[in-house]
């Protein structure tokens, strides 16, 4: 299924003043040479799991001859985000036709299996990190103009001449981020697959931190709203680059639309830009991103300045209420995020995190003091989490359902708990209850995953919270993971929200987040 | 058959003096500013030949949108070399991925309906005109670095997404040459086959003319010896570009390799470089084209320089000479080329190029007052006219045979006409015998029909070279031809020695000379 929102009437309010601060606040990105460290030959028998057959040091690749359909695969060791330089030269007789050369970057070894011909997916297959290069004057230095997200590059040549080969003398890189991965210190722990756990999704949230917090480097570039929340806080854990995160608070709210809404995302180019894509979670978490920034900082301005706009996103969700006072069912719209997986039910779950975000909207009252949006909010939560109970506790069940259809889902268990719609002894017993029925409706990204784990912690499971964590964070690592993926179904490994897995993003911001939670909740001497 | 040559021992003698004459004669390109003229539409049912079924006004594009698939074919109205740009944009909600788009340029509206996918030809798929372009930021100015050949291009878009499209809203290139049509006048006749033939002519030499006379803008982009010979002939008539002419002698006399060689073809990039291809008859060819310049401008200076080197191609070409006091049969060679064509034996005709070189050496070396040479090459001339009537004239057919199988071609019989092995009655009943045998090794290149234009002129067949002309360089024209092909073989319209016309050049030097005919012998007091 497609999920897009195209909103006919947008109109943006710009707010000059907090783009201009967000200007101010525009990184300067560290740059870093990086080479191959091998040279890897793949066996592929057709599947989509290549299998590393051989490796070679890189060395031996600037005295290869290439010829018409000869390739080359270079492992650089680990994920990078950057810009590739490729030193090529000609063999033979004099180069009498122009070098035609393909080239693919991979995150991961598996994409380096996919046809992208063959890609028809409904999102666009611009995405997929491929060129074809004519190279009229060898030697040559080919510097792509593009940025790429990769570990792997293929270099195929689709044809040179019968008189001359293609020489690859050297093939380099200059990494990109907003921060430098040596700035963080390693975890001190003795668990190999916790070290290994934080260490990915550290190198993850690098390489997702450019001239904002992108979802992924590979895919989609831009910064989400509801990513920006989970890097900030891996990103107070080990970076501390808490300018990085006041700038992106800014550019949302300063490109605000209509009666006030934050768009989901936003564009850097041509000019800062939001789209026209409203999320009813998303726009809603806002303030609980500002509480966690505030909460980092003392940023007292800063609060003051977006304060308001936090607010006006839980005024807005309660409009939407309706007469029996909670959400409409829009399922089938791509309206209240909450995870991918075909046919989840968002009923019950938007209406949790409406009550999430009025927590913290109370919260951020407090800070400023407000005592009549305090009594406000309280008084309207009282309500809807009375409403939430009677409209979709189903207590023969013992669990939450949603929608017409009253479907069980994890994810709608997850936000009742985080919404603490009942104690942390109820919520305890819920979650307990969740895991032991293990309802059809599956968590499928990280995004959600990390609820999950943070609703363990609050309900008092932190031991099973951490073994959760090294299950499904370790699997990805156990199945090759530099970075942690935007998708990841233990039970499908081939799940795409897209229509093919290798259009799927291999480094994404959402699952940076266990960085976070070994480092707050269970190892916090670590910077 | 792939039809190279490399040479294994290959050491050149740049003659310095002569490669700063040639650079300091490297003319400025002439700049126009060109557009398309319709928007095309083309009904293909799988076969090499699309139906045009639409025209449209270029201003009709501008308001199109292009989705995922969508594209159109531009029609600039005719052929033109140069460097395109396109003005690009998005239309509906902000760019949320790259557009990705593919481009081909064709000379031809044929080409079009190749699938570049499926070449498998032995020369290089890089010669085809297509390109795969990723534009990540809308709107763009899309300025493509490469130069090509072509009247119309394709725009398809590979993919935008489901949010915006593509809008193309304008398309332009800056076409090049180092002369400029508008510099010759048109033929004054009432004949409006010849005119056309004329024009075409002209066009066809104007798109070749650039840094060096070049054999064709889309392929090969250098400097073929039997091309410049043909190009300065019709130069002569039309542009009188002299300087460009000069300047080319003096790059192959500049770049002589070996025992004193001239290289059949020279590349400009990365520096001037010759090729390590050796042709037998483009060498000993040298002299005809210096001979034809001395004549064109009386430039004493030029001749002094590069007499010895064409004298010395005579020596060399004699050298070859067997104990028989012929040319070993090389046919399975490429090293004479005289014409494409499958199996053409090229034997008889080698020897009768040697006897043409040592005619216009001769008159060379009348110029030079050089009468050692001229007793020389005089009595040598004698000796090969009678080894050629001895060892390849077959009085029973009344033709010339060619090769241990004793192959009777067209080519055999032009050449021997233009060497005049037989007097002028005689090599006129040699023609008209040919014409009336049709031997099976038919002229595939209008490189061999040029001789063959031209043996009929030289034979008193005058009007018949007309008509012939007329046929073969006008059936081009009926077939829509912009400028003259590379190929035409009227009785197999997708003859291509490359494994598929697609390859093919379609504005090709060495079919540019019925201009030079016209000019030269029917209509000669046009400038």
């Amino acid at each position: 299924m497609a999920s897009f929102c195209v909103l006919d009437e947008f109109e943006v309010h710009k707010n000059d003043d907090f783009l201009r601060i967000a200007e101010e606040l525009k990184p300067e990105l560290h740059e870093r040479e990086i080479a191959p460290v091998s040279i890897v030959t793949l066996e592929q028998d057709g599947n989509q799991d290549p299998a590393l057959v051989s490796e070679e040091a890189p060395d031996l690749l600037k005295d290869r001859l290439f010829k018409k359909d000869d390739s080359v695969i270079l492992d650089f060791g680990t994920h990078y985000v950057g810009y590739l330089t490729l030193d090529l030269a000609s063999a033979g007789s004099h180069q009498d036709a122009p070098a035609y050369v393909y080239l693919r970057f991979a995150e991961r070894l598996d994409e380096l299996a996919v046809n992208t011909a063959e890609y028809n997916g409904w999102i666009s297959k611009g995405w997929l990190q491929e060129e074809y290069i004519h190279v009229d004057v060898l030697p040559a230095k080919l510097e792509l103009p593009r940025r790429y997200a990769f570990r792997y590059l293929e270099i195929r040549v689709l044809d040179v001449s019968l008189k001359f080969s293609l020489m690859i003398k050297n093939v380099s890189a200059r990494a990109v981020s907003a921060v430098k991965e040596e700035d963080v210190q390693l975890l001190e722990t003795e668990d190999e697959m916790l070290r290994k756990i934080d260490e990915v999704s550290i190198r993850t949230l690098k390489n997702c931190m450019q001239l904002v917090f992108e979802d992924g480097p590979k895919r989609d570039r831009r910064m989400w709203l509801g990513d920006l929340r989970l890097q900030a806080r891996a990103n107070y854990r080990t970076f501390r680059n808490v300018s990085l995160v006041k700038r992106c608070l800014y550019l949302f709210g300063g490109l605000t639309f209509n009666e006030g809404k934050i768009p989901a995302c936003i564009f850097l180019e041509p000019e800062i830009e939001p789209d026209d894509t409203y999320l009813f979670d998303y726009a809603l978490l806002y303030g609980s991103a500002l509480l966690d920034y505030y909460r980092a900082t003392g940023d007292q301005k800063t609060l003051e300045d977006l304060y308001p706009i936090a607010i006006r996103q839980i005024e807005i969700g309660l409009t939407y209420l309706n007469e029996d006072g909670i959400i409409p069912d829009r399922s089938g719209e791509f309206w209240c995020f909450v995870d991918w997986g075909e046919g989840l039910n968002t009923q019950a779950a938007s209406l949790a995190i409406l009550i999430y975000s009025m927590r913290y909207g109370i919260r951020l009252a407090e800070c400023m003091n407000d005592e009549e949006t305090i009594h406000w909010l309280q008084k309207k939560l009282e309500e809807l989490k009375r409403e939430a109970v009677e409209h979709f506790w189903d207590e023969k069940q013992r669990l939450f359902v949603s929608g017409k259809d009253r479907q069980v889902s994890w994810a709608t268990q997850v936000w009742m708990i985080l919404a603490k719609v009942f104690d942390q002894e109820q919520n305890r017993e819920l979650i307990l209850r969740t895991i032991e029925v293990n309802p059809e409706f599956t968590m499928v990204s990280p995004y959600m995953y990390h609820h999950y784990i943070d609703a363990l912690i609050r309900s008092g499971e932190k031991e099973r919270a951490l073994e959760e964590m090294k299950n499904y964070w370790g699997g990805m690592i156990r199945d090759g993971a530099d970075t942690f993926w935007e998708l990841y179904n233990p039970y499908n490994k081939y799940e795409s929200p897209y229509g093919s897995v290798a259009i799927n993003s291999f480094c994404h911001a959402w699952s940076c987040t266990p960085t976070y939670f070994l480092r707050k909740f269970y190892i916090p001497e670590n910077k």
